[in-house]
């Protein structure tokens, strides 16, 4: 059994659908047995998101948004599902709207919009995109069952990003495909509280319930499609001569989750990780390339290192004084008082003298972190031991990745010699003990370069 | 006014008190107004501490050391001290033995050693010291005043490392040379609270001295006078070619701190640093060579840094895992634990992917700090979210460090090409936004060779 | 200026509501310059949070409630205004039930009932009371105008029990008042935050409208008129021969608001009592009737106590053991475990012994405060330093409360023989240091006896 | 077996201890099983800790008060040993002697007096009361071991008042008992930490060593032989006409333990009373006389309550104001305010209304108290919502205490008309639901009046 999922531009016009479909086909033919995951249709999400915020502003506007979604389903029926069976599909698009339109109202009602009401909107995107693919697999000779994640996938109250009971949802999977011969059409991202209020998993989460269910059945390999070739050595958008990796390991994936994010959100796969499942990245628009391989181990190839990954917009904190050499409980005070209001740290780094810690955050939440910390250490500050917190903007990140680097003098030397040529000036660096990252935090200015030269130094250049 | 400090090694016999006398005498003859504040005579602070553990242990021993004790004093009053007034020196020095004596009676008697017995204890060498030599500077031509520096300096009752009353002390210092026109010969090290109590002022503690004498009165200068011509290049019993630095900055200084240990102690230059008082590390032995200069501002020089600093051991420990991601609030919990427990970290470095951290700790703290980290996450690493920490240990720490790092593009090529072509393997590495310092974590088997390359890069190359 | 208050059942029909306008005119008659704060029409707040319930569990029926609540409205309209008028009224009163239609249709829609909701809701009550009030005032030849509190009170966003910005407020209300000569009809009970979002005061909400007015306009006086000739000495229901006081402090108000908590709530009062402003309470069906007047200080009267108050259902809770004897902090944890879970603690009493404590809770809470309890002490207990904690049940409180009782030998002689002499078992005493209130705990059984037997013994007894 | 403890009167002269050995050799005709704890002869221990004090202040007078402290062991020793054998007993006391004096100048030297040390000091007493008193009964035929409890009783370090290790301690008892058949002479009072280091039991530390003993070897009954014939209903020296109690229960003993206080001290009692051991307190100078005897159930007597306790000087705090009505936490605050500090709280009452709360602690620790509260509620205090903590001074406190008062209605209606009819004013009420203690704060003045009224009305007067 493989899990496969389709990401939304694999499911966003009745063409791609249709590519989607010839896929499945082909793997029917090789009598390999599947079920398929789905997201909704490109675009739909934060469209659904768009209308509800509309409808909570009394924003008339948002009748016009929902019928655009509607026709958009609409369409892709009439264009897939042959004219006799075509009304019936329709009408339970035209219902599910219906549904969506009354909720909608409330939403402008009430000028409130919940957690838990954005959830159940969101849900649609999933639930009709799910139900026009199944169709048309039925259609197209694949015998396939409809299959609403929300009876299987258990999760807390935490809408947005809710926390899953795999105890009660690993149960409700195999007991849902032991009864079942059918193809599984599966609602990616959406899931339900024990109470059946609609849930959804947060970010990359029609990946996660392609990995959930693929460590509950022991799937022997999971597929992402999606609409790239792979995990690429770094950004093509930003890297000229950027490609595609055959084969990274898992604790590169998540190295690589930065820029990577467009293709695969690592968290997500933790489950399929933890049960040593492959996962293959692969493209819906050139299904015959390979793609790239993702497995508990490195595989050797010709390079130093698997990718550079870049953050374009950070900032940097630094703290630095006499009153902290040599003073434990420095650093706990720094990131407790960061933790209580939920400011999330990219980058430390403290050199050995202990004179001075650093720390990147996201821009917009700089200032405030300064703020924190200058009142958790006001007493050091006034005794002069601590100087005021400085903050940095306009800055990026850039970092090599690959666990070869481990135990290979002369990566930190090109590295740092890529850079130092093509004037790159270097503001931190951290590199921690496993060797798989190695990341500085440059000018903004300077990123496209720095990638570019890097790239060069480590993926292109005759001496490798 | 100067503030002068003589160290142990200075006052360490009567031929070496000779040298600061000489040195004092040049002064005078420049019409320089200055006082002095000295250590106890080289070796004996941690003989007065052997000796009142043994006498805690009950161990009779402690007679034969406090003998050696006498008699080290004792033989230099009678080389420096003319026979016309040497019994009255004599009698002096005698009497504090014999009151000496007496406390390390009683500890043998109640078979105890309080912390507050302990810095009584040891007061008695600066104290001893300090007599000795102002009565030979006296006979010396010098108008000098013995100060027990017990009068002035104000603490808590923080035995072994008082907290200094800056309000009081300030107040008592002010008066003190507003009353007098003598030289004083003032104790380092000592101070008292307000209750009459003996109390020491912690490592460094008679640079302590001088730099809250010097910030008082708003001295114009400090020197601090040692056995070494100045801040070095780097350590010179690992690096051969290693050199004395004309000048270096205070933050220099403090990032400096760990292999420069035995020159000064930074945070005990703080009260100087406020009040940008500069201060000179001088040789007593090579009294002519300039040494080193301290300011509040950087001299560009002809090299690219300032020095290299190590640490020969230390441990390593790494925390990874997905359930690290975007999950604010782990370094505080990590740090937090390590607070509690009063273990001190020397480097952190957490790289841009947030999938792992990793901080260096002092080798005999290792594998409690990873125990407390793994209780810490119990949860998580149970759920497979976060492995196990892992320690590593046999490595060192190996530093850069210099202001003119700012803003000096390939300074960080020049330090790993450098490492790389010797083939020293890197483990870890930070650098703060500062960028003051950049430490990297080696294997402690390539600590010389990679000490000895940089300084050869750095600072003896021809091209700089 | 005079602030009245008229409470739910004063506006609860058009008869009433002729008797409050009655009572306005003959005001007016005594040149007596006022402004009137109104309540809801009596059961429609529980309506108004009946139908929106109904509307969030999908329950048709709330149609019907809603209807009632309009008909009731409208009802008072017909009855009240002139035939000429009337359609302008009933207009606005329809376009209210229009928006509160709405506003419980997209509750139907989303299922979903939040406190930001309930209490815009709740506050058409106010709304549409006030406004009929207002207009029939007019009508009657009294110059009114109708003022929606929420442009005056200014809260938080805490939905349902809101805290009012005292600053804001007083601004907005001195200003509003400065600017109009008209009597304002005022909305209790509802106010709004600072973007203009309603919310509601909680608890005795119209009180404190009033409360808040009087105190921010300097009042002479504030009148809150209800259904009760004023404060009683003790429960009519309970109490045969319980009669009106004429006055009383306003601490004995605080200390009797467990069975007067049907006329006023202290807490409400609080804004009037630190401005010193004198309190009626007077009955709407018997204006005649003078009321209890309430006043900073006490006047002295006839008896011995000012009233008798109790509580029907109550659970003991008693700890003790000898680890409880001479070790502070004993009752620290324990009210602080029971603090963390929000356990509220009406009685205590730690008897001089300190052998043992215990404290009386609410029967439904009693069973997990004991737990709490158990498992904060569970060392001692183990230890058998102290024993688990008991529970007991099917009690209650009595109280007499007074002033006078304050350096009067021979109250708790009374009161003791009282309770004796009918044979009432008396399970636990407190009386504070104020001497306002002394309370026991006794068997539920006994407590009517009780209250009757103390009753006749205070306040009906020949010798006083 | 029995566990006999003789206090510091009865082994205070040689006469004394002349009747203690009467009662022992009494028992043995009887044929009963015994061992005895003994304490210091009555005076000593007071006088250890005063010379010990002397000594640290280096008050040479300390000398004089060593040889008062030697001359009565001595004139003890000489009194009752055979002249035969009484160079053998002085030296054995003179060696002690001597310890002790080179303690005592060690102290003197370092003129510090460690909380270890002091322990060490006093435990002179018992070891050489216990010393001689053995000595002699072994001269009068009683087959006596002398037994050293530091060899028995296993403490933790809290130097002072030691925790005992009842484990290790119980293992050690038997052990020793097992092996000897001797009548064991044993010190009470004193113990030792696991590496030998002197520690004692604090408060009525020779009952605790009684009752651990007893405990251990589960004897028949503790003796504890004083200098008074038992219980009393109340202080004879307050209360004409109190006398002795024939049986009391454990709890009522523990209740009466404030004005008890030099008879028994309950904690020390707790191993004996988990065993239901019995205990008798009987009188050194009048054996004859049966005592007091405690156990497990109270028996019934004459008279409604068992007796009348007092403490004399308290100082009662209260706390008032709107802001404590229905706001669960303020006594977890309150009471948490004072136990950082280690205030010790004696009373606590807080009547229904939850408008005030009010507490007895110590006169001496009443000012910081207060201002420990009105810090804790500085916010309430500011929004006048809790008014400034109120101090009183001057007060006392008077309690009822008897088993018998459960469930016997009229106790309290007696104890108030006495009160009342001698016009004693009640500032405050205690009785919690164990029924156990009735106590009321009354002025200091009105405490002897309180007393004897009560004790007549309860224990005097014709009708009970």
């Amino acid at each position: 059994m493989k899990i496969l999922k389709f990401g939304g531009t694999s499911v966003g016009t009745a063409d791609s659908i249709r590519k989607v479909v010839d896929i499945l086909l082909s793997y029917k033919k090789k009598k390999q047995e599947f079920s398929v995951v789905f997201s909704a249709m490109s675009g739909i999400t934060n469209q659904l998101i768009e209308v509800s915020k509309k409808a909570a502003e009394s924003n008339e506007d948002y009748h016009a948004i929902l019928k655009s979604i509607e026709n958009k389903h609409i369409n892709a029926v009439k264009s897939l599902i042959d004219i006799k069976v075509q009304s019936k599909v329709v009408a339970h698009i035209k219902m599910l709207i219906n549904e969506l339109e009354d909720l909608l109202h409330g939403v402008f009602l009430l000028k409130e919009l919940s957690p838990r009401t954005t959830d159940l909107v969101v849900s649609f995107g999933e639930r009709m995109s799910t139900y026009i693919v199944s169709e048309f697999m039925k259609q197209s000779g694949l015998d396939t069952e409809f299959c609403d994640a929300r009876k299987l996938i258990v999760t807390d109250h935490s809408f947005g990003a809710a926390i899953i009971d795999f105890k009660a949802t690993d149960k409700n999977i195999k007991e849902h495909f032991k009864a079942t011969k059918k193809i599984q059409a599966i609602t990616g991202f959406i899931s339900s509280t024990v109470k059946g209020e609609t849930t959804t998993l947060g970010r990359g989460g029609s990946d996660y319930t392609a990995s959930v269910l693929g460590a509950a059945l022991g799937a022997e390999e999971i597929e992402i499609w999606t609409d790239v070739d792979g995990v690429m050595t770094a950004d093509p958008k930003k890297v000229k001569g950027a490609f595609t990796l055959p084969a990274i390991s898992y604790v590169e994936a998540m190295e690589m989750s930065h820029f990577g994010a467009k293709v695969i959100y690592p968290p997500t796969l933790q489950p399929a990780f933890n049960k040593k499942i492959p996962i293959w990245i692969k493209n819906t628009f050139n299904p015959e390339f390979e793609g790239t391989y993702i497995s508990a181990k490195t595989k050797a190839n010709d390079f130093l290192i698997k990718g550079i990954s870049s953050i374009r917009e950070i900032a940097l904190i630094s703290l630095q004084g006499s009153g902290m050499m040599g003073v434990p409980g420095v650093s706990a005070r720094l990131f407790g008082s960061l933790a209580k209001k939920k400011i999330n740290v990219i980058l430390i780094t403290q050199a050995s003298s202990e004179y001075s810690i650093c720390f990147a955050v996201e821009p917009k939440e700089a200032e405030y972190a300064a703020e924190l910390i200058n009142e958790e250490f006001a007493n050091e500050i006034q005794a002069k031991k601590i100087d005021n917190a400085i903050v940095e903007y306009d800055l990026s990140i850039v970092a090599i990745i690959g666990e070869n680097m481990r135990n290979t003098p002369g990566i930190a030397g090109k590295f740092f010699a890529s850079l130092g040529k093509n004037g790159v000036n270097i503001r931190a660096i951290a590199q921690g003990s496993s060797e798989l990252n190695l990341s500085v935090v440059i000018g903004e200015h300077d990123l496209s370069k720095a990638l570019n030269s890097l790239h060069e130094s480590f993926f292109l250049s005759d001496i490798r």
